[in-house]
C-alpha cells in the first residue's frame, strides 16, 4: 500500500488527530483503473457533500486526482481510500476554530472481486444488529463505523458475501458495506437515507441513470418483506459495482436480464 | 503533552489503525495527581468492561499504572487519556483474527477547572441534537464520538459549561461530556444507559457510595421535566468531579448542602 498524508509519503497520523479520537471526518473508497478513479464525478460530489455536512472543507478536486494518479498509475486495478478529518486539536469535543484538516490518500493494488458475484449474484444474510437513527449523520460516509464493524462481525462464513441491516424501527437500510435496492415492475426502490445509512456513489449514479432503462428511481421506507417479495434485488458499492442478490435466507432469485443490463452500463461508466 | 504508544514515546499512529478508520476502540479520560490516577479502581474496571463489550483485551492494570506514573509524576495535576484500539488491520469492517491492539497513554499538565464551578454550580443548556439509540454500544466510552462533537458545536458561549442531551425518543441521557443526575427527596436519579450514553467512572463511584449519604441510587428513564422539577441536579465526570447545576434555561437551583457533602466525599476519594 502507498499512502500520501497531506500530500507527503508517510504511514502515520498524529495520535491527537480528531479522526482518531472522535471519528471526526469522512471518507470514500474507490476503484482506480490505471490510476483513474472510477465514478469520480459522483465520488467527488459525494465527498464534498459529506464534508460540508460536517463543516469540513473538501480538498481541491485536481489535487486529489493528482494524488490518486501518482499512487495508482502503475496498477491495472487498485483500491483507493480518501480520508478527510478535522485534524489535530486540543482536548475536548468542540470543533477547533482554526484546525488544519488531515487528508489521507492510500492506494493498494487489487485483483477485483470474483466475476461470478456480479454475473450470478451473491448470498446475503440478515444481521441481528439494528442500526441507530440519527438524522444529523444520516447518509454521510463518516468515520464512526462501529455499527458496521459489529454487524460485519456477526458472520465469518465466506459463502455469505453481505449482511443486510434493519434499523431500530425495523426499516430496511443497507448492507454492512453496500446500498440495497429492489425491483418491482418498473420501479427501482431503495431505502431513504434520511435517518441512517451511508449514501454510496453508485447510488447517486443510479439516481441519475436508471430512467434510461425505463426504471423509476424511488426512495422509500421499505420493510424486509418488500425485499423478499421483490422481482429482483441487488447491492451496490464502488468496488462491487452491482451485485444481484441470488439468495437471502430461503429466498432465491433467478437472474434478471434487466439487472445485468444495468450492471453492464455501470461498468462502462468512466 | 507526553505520549506513549504501546509503551514507546511517540506522537504518531498508523493511518491504517482501526481507531482512525472506524473509531474501533475505547478510551478513558482521567485526572492524575502527582502521577497517580484519581478514581483508578473505577476507571480501570470501566475500561476493562468497555473493552470486553467490543471484544478487545484490556491492557494489564500495572502496565497502565506504570505508564501513567512515568508521564505524570512531575506534574502536580494532569489530565491523562488512555485510548485502546483494535490496531491496524486490512481493509474491511471484519475484525482481524490476530490484530495487535494499539494502546495510547497521553498526559498533559492541567490547572483544573475553576473552583467555583464545583462550589457555586454551573450553567447548562439543552442541545438540539437528539442522541441515537443503539443498545449494542450503550454505556461504552468508544471512539465514535461524532454526536458529542456535533452537540458541543451548538454553542460557544463560555458562560455555558455544558449542554444536555435528550435521545431520539425524548428521554434525558447525559451532557456532552458528563453524566447527569437529579435529587428528589432521598432519591438520586440518573438516566439508564442501556440504549445510549456513556457510563463515566464517577457514575460508578456514586452507585457504590451514595447510600452512605442516605441516598438511594436509581437508574430510570427520565424526562427533561423531571430534571426541571428536581430539588437539585448535578453533572459528573472524572475531570470536573461533581458540578451542581445552578442554571438551566430559566430554571435556577439554590446550592444544596447535600450535594456539597457528596462532592467533598468524592474529592477525598483516592
Amino acid at each position: 500500500m502507498a499512502i500520501l498524508i497531506n500530500g507527503l509519503p508517510g504511514e502515520m497520523v498524529s495520535a491527537l488527530d480528531r479522526g482518531f479520537n472522535y471519528g471526526d471526518g469522512v471518507f470514500r473508497t474507490l476503484q482506480l483503473r490505471r490510476g483513474r478513479p472510477w465514478m469520480w464525478r459522483w465520488q467527488y460530489a459525494r465527498l464534498a457533500h459529506d464534508a460540508a455536512r460536517l463543516r469540513l472543507e473538501a480538498p481541491d478536486e485536481q489535487l486529489l486526482l493528482d494524488e490518486l494518479m501518482a499512487l495508482g498509475r502503475q496498477h491495472e486495478l487498485a483500491v483507493a481510500k480518501i480520508v478527510l478529518t478535522r485534524g489535530a486539536g486540543a482536548r475536548g469535543y468542540a470543533m477547533p476554530v482554526a484546525a488544519a484538516s488531515t487528508r489521507i490518500v492510500s492506494v493498494s493494488p487489487w485483483q477485483g472481486y470474483p466475476q461470478e458475484y456480479g454475473e450470478q449474484g451473491v448470498t446475503a444474510r440478515w444481521c441481528e444488529l439494528r442500526l441507530s437513527i440519527q438524522p444529523a449523520l444520516a447518509g454521510i460516509k463518516h468515520l464512526n463505523r462501529l455499527e458496521s464493524v459489529l454487524a460485519r462481525s456477526e458472520w465469518d462464513d465466506p459463502a455469505i458475501q453481505e449482511g443486510l441491516l434493519l434499523d431500530q424501527d425495523g426499516w430496511l437500510v443497507e448492507g454492512t458495506m453496500s446500498n440495497v435496492y429492489l425491483l418491482r415492475g418498473r420501479q427501482l426502490l431503495t431505502p431513504r437515507l434520511d435517518r441512517n445509512g451511508v449514501n454510496g456513489a453508485v447510488r447517486d449514479w443510479l439516481t441519475d441513470n436508471v430512467a434510461d432503462f425505463g426504471l423509476e428511481f424511488i426512495e422509500k421506507r421499505l420493510f424486509a418483506a418488500d425485499l423478499i417479495d421483490a422481482d429482483a434485488a441487488f447491492l451496490s458499492n464502488s468496488l462491487m459495482g452491482i451485485w444481484p442478490l441470488a439468495r437471502l435466507g430461503e429466498r432465491v432469485w433467478t437472474p434478471s436480464p434487466l439487472l445485468q443490463a444495468l450492471r453492464q452500463a455501470l461498468l462502462q461508466q468512466a
